[in-house]
């Protein structure tokens, strides 16, 4: 099987936007405001990586894309969460995120805060009720809980953690990469896991797209660092060269643009590798780990 | 079966408290910081009125405490990350709570909102996990999402939005109690309702304990804005009068005091015939119907 990654991309992207279109409060309900924001931050034209990644992850193991939508736009509304919080001025103090004036611009910092919060929130309502339809009975709860711990101290927020709290300090090459497998690679990680888990997969399966996620995860933060350096706002959305400025240690920085290219390219291959036992059906998240490697924003 | 409320409070209390430090991360697992600031905010002392609701929501079912646990904690630590970011510079900005600094003013704002997305992400993860174990495998996505909906824009994060838009306003009555039932009484209801799903009772008892939750949630509320015009900082472990300083409207602002006493009990009373169906097992939450009632703190 090979797969036409444009269309494929173009396919699922599609299905996406639809479903979070459909997930999210309509601005009509009250409390208007609320949710008029948290449409502002998820609506916003991406990549859809996360959610992508979920269908692709059910897909490769025979599952059907449409079981688990609700879930792949949990996935986006919880990266829509972080970016919003990560924006605000006692965090990264981001004025533009994917060209658009980011949510405390626009809402006020108090919206922003709980449009954040609310994204959160709604994420693990619409697991809870996707699963409970659509997975084993038994494994409702650790679909859940898998999330939970990725999102977390254990995960997400442990990574945003340390990374702020090593803003304009020397920090070694191990502490580089917890800050990236924890703040990236642990949802990306998941996306695929869940897609998985919720598509049927055998539990050797779900292991293998896990670490495959992991490796796919990591590359995407050290091609992120990257693009850091050599992009420019049309493109990225945002200015480059912002880490930097705000003296955040990257891949670049720490190991210089060659080394961290190098090691971009073996991670996606260590992916593909990984996938290996999936066959076929994992094509769709081969063609997803070049697409990560190519990307020019 | 009678009460003695004060020893049944206080045993309840202590188990909480003790579910409360196993729960969450120790402050010596990495990143210690945040874990630090979770601690602080949830192990300050309260009253455990939620977590206290979910026990006593299994009890009057015939359910164990001990079951149920895990997810009373999850209610307290849905608490905690609302309080912490309800006392943001951005949102109320209050340096005291329960007579301590507020999250921000010890920590910094970053690891504030950090540690508050970390709560709520924490309590999913316990809650999905306990269902999991002890609930009907059909019932685990219900509570998980039961929850995240008492949670969210349709209930206290929904009141919070407006109870924000509408300081230094004049809001009807009706406003009023859309705040009050929101911002407050959702997340009460939803403590006695999974408690007592998780207890293993029947629709009936839950929907019957559900309805009682309400009238408590709100009584809860009226009287927390009496206190607010009537106490004292040793009492309530915060100044007096914030909310005329804040202009938010209360009840007594709105209806004066005597009516909004009168309709705490009211509420109260409500509270105690909506629980008569479950005869005296739901002798606790009747209790703690009258703790609300006549609490000075």
């Amino acid at each position: 099987m090979t797969v036409d990654l444009k269309a494929y991309l173009e396919d699922r992207r599609a299905m996406v936007d639809a479903a979070l279109d459909r997930v999210l409060p309509p601005e009509s309900a009250p409390p208007a405001n609320i949710h008029r924001a948290m449409r502002y931050s998820v609506l916003a034209p991406g990549k859809r990586l996360r959610p992508i990644l979920v269908v692709a992850g059910a897909e490769a193991v025979g599952g059907r894309a449409d079981a688990v939508l609700d879930t792949a736009c949990a996935l986006e509304l919880i990266h829509a969460y972080s970016l919003i919080h990560d924006d605000l001025p006692a965090m990264d103090d981001d004025d533009y995120r994917r060209g658009r004036l980011t949510s405390h611009k626009v809402f006020g910092e108090a919206l922003a805060i709980l449009a954040g919060d609310a994204l959160l929130t709604l994420a693990f309502r619409l697991i809870a009720l996707e699963a409970a339809r659509v997975a084993a009975p038994t494994t409702v709860g650790a679909v859940v809980a898998e999330v939970a711990e990725a999102a977390g101290t254990d995960g997400m927020v442990g990574g945003q953690v340390v990374d702020i709290e090593s803003e304009g300090k020397t920090i070694s090459a191990e502490m580089l990469d917890y800050i990236h497998l924890h703040k990236t690679a642990a949802l990306i990680r998941v996306a695929l896991r869940v897609g998985a888990i919720l598509g049927g997969g055998r539990p050797e399966q779900v292991e293998a797209i896990g670490r495959a996620g992991r490796a796919l995860g990591l590359a995407f933060q050290i091609v992120d660092d990257i693009l850091d350096v050599e992009g420019n706002l049309a493109e990225l959305g945002k200015t480059a060269g912002s880490d930097e400025r705000k003296q955040k240690a990257t891949y670049p920085s720490l190991h210089g643009l060659p080394a961290s290219k190098a090691r971009a390219r073996e991670l996606i291959e260590e992916t593909k590798r990984l996938l290996v036992p999936l066959g076929p059906a994992a094509e769709p998240i081969r063609a997803l780990a070049d697409f990560v490697l190519e990307r020019r924003s």
